[in-house]
């Protein structure tokens, strides 16, 4: 097992990876001083690891209950949210009550603001489940559902006390999901590691056999990177942008093809190529290394022609993206591989990468 | 006009009080750096000053919308949040947009959560137009909605950024809500200021006749004393629980009548008369203090004796406050008049005073 360390103050929290991580009790021991202990999964997960989890958890003396929610990114709503909160009041829960996600970034997310807002902040431990969740969405705090007009639209900032990234779960993840969760290893590459990206070139075989020891090193280093950039910019006000590679364009194809129906890293795998193609517009990134990018995208099994919505709709649905200022879309762009850059451009160049990777 | 600053490190904030502060533009200057500003109101408050307000806030150059509300406790829910999300998506709000609370304590919490949540967080200024939400709500960063199965359990501390009190706003409130309001100023005496609660005590036809002077020196007072518990404790850790004297058996009331049907103010008068017999059973104060406290509440216009809903019914509807650990409710009472502290007490001491006071 490999442990590092999420340096954020008084709000700092250890990862934690390996394999078999979900029978080790003395991992889930900041759940010491709770009351009351509620795994958060849904009815894909839940049969496989809840009973296990909960044998551990309750290990450590608590009363433990499971909440199954309905699987996908489609029930990441408030009305979903909603059955979190109330079985939490139905059995009693309270302010020291300790909820534990255990789940893929639906899970992560709906659990972590659940926590960020029940009784106006309670603890909570991340359990991810795949690959995206072990190697993004679990680290950095970041939590909320979507609005019928943007995703995670409502949300918080609330960090987990704990993330324990079982190696062994990703053993029964649909290939989809595998590779899904492979754009954001590329993705940790591409904006800050020029050597971890060329490693995955090497390794991309490994990683869509799901190899144990190369799984290990991408869920690590993308960790270590990500972790990296919260610490220094938790709450977005700089770099921490920089993660949104592929974000932009990605969340307009999530949004324009209706949640769920591409996979979230699916989209960011697309996304990365048209944020490659516009970093090349801008002059930072040669058209060798474009493809270079897209061909790796490409290796892992994840689409690099986006969905045919036409200019006027992918500026629209960009529109509505966080990272607009005064209605301005920020887009985040490589300045070369392993370090990108934020910026505001001209709609005209957008519509060249647009018409330029099949998206018009 | 006094102006008083919360002290919270970088998340300090003035509040200003005094007459006609709607119209000086000068006091919203935090909203320069704004992309845009939207009006939170309700239907009884829009019409009496949402136009005043927009045209002061149009002068800093910014485009102003506003949102309007239904008006009361009932609406104080997650559907009519949504309409929050709803119209700041399909306008083009972003994370520099700057929300405005202009109204009482529910508009204020409700356009505190929105802020706290809406793209995981953006700014807001409270402009409150109650005497409750003056003293009290909007103060303190405590922002949320209500779950069927209890008041204010979805929330979130988000602090404002500015508070603006404007005296003038009280001529037009109902009687009633005066009242409510003046529950509030009571228990800051009893909990923290035993002078403040004899000049109530001298002042309450002056403070009843919503005299300015009066009502000035009652609204800074209340905030130095609510803001100086908030500064040492900001996450109601400790002390910052002792503002909630009268709240656990005032928030059983309101849950128990149906939310709305007693004012909040009216439930915490209520329940400070309930505290105060417990504090007495507790030997911590005498019957002549209670009968005085329950005197000044009286003098109030506010109701004294808890609506019948039997013993196990009450510690039913208690159990659910956000104050229990555990299973334990824990109670606030009064050490001596001016001063409050946090007590787990047995049931049988708790039905004794459900008992005396008329609740069984």
């Amino acid at each position: 097992m490999k442990t590092l360390e999420v340096d954020l103050g008084d709000r700092s929290y250890p990862i934690h990876i390996g394999t078999d991580l979900i029978d080790q009790a003395q991992l889930f021991s900041a759940c010491e001083k709770a009351t009351s202990i509620y795994i958060v999964s849904n009815t894909t997960v839940a049969p496989l690891y809840a009973e296990r989890l909960t044998k551990t958890l309750e290990k450590l003396g608590k009363p433990v209950r499971t909440i199954v929610l309905p699987d996908g990114e489609s029930y990441k709503d408030w009305k979903n949210l909603q059955l979190i909160f109330d079985d939490l009041l139905k059995y009693g829960a309270d302010r020291q009550t300790m909820l534990v996600a255990l789940g893929g970034g639906v899970i992560g997310d709906m659990t972590g603001f659940a926590a960020a807002s029940f009784m106006r902040g309670i603890r909570f431990i991340q359990v991810p489940t795949t690959l995206l969740s072990q190697v993004d969405s679990s680290v950095g705090g970041k939590t909320g559902i979507n609005h019928p007009l943007g995703k995670n639209m409502i949300g918080a900032f609330h960090q987990p006390v704990a993330v324990i990234a079982d190696l062994n779960t990703l053993k029964t993840l649909p290939a989809r999901e595998l590779s899904a969760g492979l754009a954001e290893v590329v993705k940790h590459g591409a904006i800050a590691d020029a050597e971890f990206l060329s490693w995955i070139e090497v390794n991309a075989k490994a990683l869509l056999a799901c190899d144990t020891a190369a799984m290990a090193h991408a869920v690590l280093r993308s960790c270590e990177i990500k972790s990296a950039v919260v610490s220094a910019d938790e709450r977005e006000g700089g770099i921490r942008a920089t993660l949104n590679f592929g974000h932009t364009f990605g969340h307009a194809i999530e949004a324009g093809m209706g949640y769920g129906e591409w996979l979230h890293g699916e989209a960011v795998g697309c996304g990365m190529v048209m944020g490659a193609d516009l970093s090349k517009r801008l002059n930072f990134i040669t058209q060798d290394e474009v493809n270079r990018l897209t061909h790796i995208i490409q290796s892992m099994n994840l689409p690099i022609t986006p969905p045919k919505f036409g200019a006027q709709r992918y500026m629209e649905l960009m529109q509505v993206d966080k990272k607009t200022e005064g209605g301005q879309i920020r887009y985040v762009v490589l300045e070369k591989i392993g370090k990108a850059q934020i910026k505001s451009v001209p709609d005209a160049q957008v519509i060249e990468t647009l018409t330029a990777t099949g998206a018009v």
